[in-house]
């Protein structure tokens, strides 16, 4: 076995975000709207998911999507021709949103006539988990592809987020994905933590989904 | 169709790394030693293709592996039982390595007594883009199950590298992606881009990706 030597690298904490994120979330309960932070890699589904739970649930609430992006619009544009108001953060290599960048973004939709915002936030399981957006949840997509030791790899994004969707449960044919492992790292990170399994392309799973967002939206914004 | 709003956020650039990536490429010409960058989305299969290479090359170079980790020592623990020399770079919740990062890391190297060393990036298709490691070469991999249309939203990863390696093509049968369509998006953003199809779990491809690195090596380290 050849050696392994560790190097460890401190981090900065960047300090008045957390301030701004409850000065953020005590607003959205005073303006009876539910603001929701949906995290993920890249491509583990995100889109295709909040265009599901926007069919699921646009004739009971009124919904906003908060879109970050790096470079492009593409996502803002396919919510958009959901018939969804869509607010589009361009962030310019920012690899994350804070409760800053997501209050200016709230600031373009006219709050008062949403129940119910989803941020989906910029793909990186790193980055976005360090700042709390002022949401009142978060949750998180693991695709099977990704595989199931990420808990070990982003531990912090797998303890910060109320909701795991395991998504892409389609491809669990062909993978060696081992949803018990799964559980196992997960309960270990983050004992409460709902997990729903999920594939948006088959529609598996988005009902037990879409229910539990719309429990949490009706008791905040009642 | 909803209405789109865009809000642009500057980016800060940070302005010594430049600076400190050109000088250890210097110093790793002078060392006859290659380094190579390679970088993906969390769970695309960055381990994997390296233990795979190693495979390949490790009768041929004297190699060596970066891993860079937000909190675990996995990945170096698998590298390190292929017999090959592993330095972990535990970044404390960094999103990227930047090249003074690199250079600490590859200090705890004997640099003269290896010809390649392979950097396992911080699974990020954001960040780690953005600042030049001092590495000879940059690679990065897609995995089938991300989409063919992640150059449209990470661009700057796209442009940034040599070698595009499609990899997990065993999802190809059940997956939609379309290969095509990646290639014109890739060619548009970067001309020269060498694109690999592999699998790291079948194997398929790893020949052809282990040749491009032995002939990169061969010419910068004679």
């Amino acid at each position: 076995m050849g050696e392994i030597r560790l190097i460890e690298i401190k981090e900065e904490i960047l300090s008045d975000n957390k301030k701004d994120a409850d000065t953020l979330r005590k607003k959205l309960k005073d303006q009876k709207t539910f603001l929701l932070n949906l995290m993920s890699s890249p491509g583990a589904g995100k889109t295709t998911l909040i265009l599901k739970t926007i069919e699921h649930l646009k004739n009971r609430f009124r919904i906003g999507v908060l879109e970050a992006d790096i470079d492009s619009m593409v996502d803002a544009e396919k919510v958009a021709d959901a018939g969804i108001p869509a607010v589009q953060i361009r962030t310019g290599g920012f690899c994350h949103l804070d409760a800053a960048m997501v209050m200016k973004g709230l600031d373009a939709f006219d709050l008062s006539s949403l129940d119910l915002v989803i941020i989906e936030n910029v793909g990186n399981l790193v980055c976005p988990a360090e700042f709390d957006t002022g949401a009142v949840k978060n949750a998180m997509i693991l695709s099977v592809p990704e595989g199931d030791d990420k808990p070990l790899k982003y531990p912090l994004m797998f303890s910060i987020c109320d909701v795991l969707l395991v998504n892409k449960i389609d491809y669990l044919s062909i993978s060696d994905f081992d949803m018990k492992a799964l559980h196992e790292r997960v309960r270990t990170l983050n004992p409460g933590m709902r997990i729903i399994e999920t594939s948006g392309k088959t529609g598996a799973g988005i009902d037990a989904w879409a229910q539990w967002l719309a429990e949490e939206t009706h008791t905040f914004i009642t």
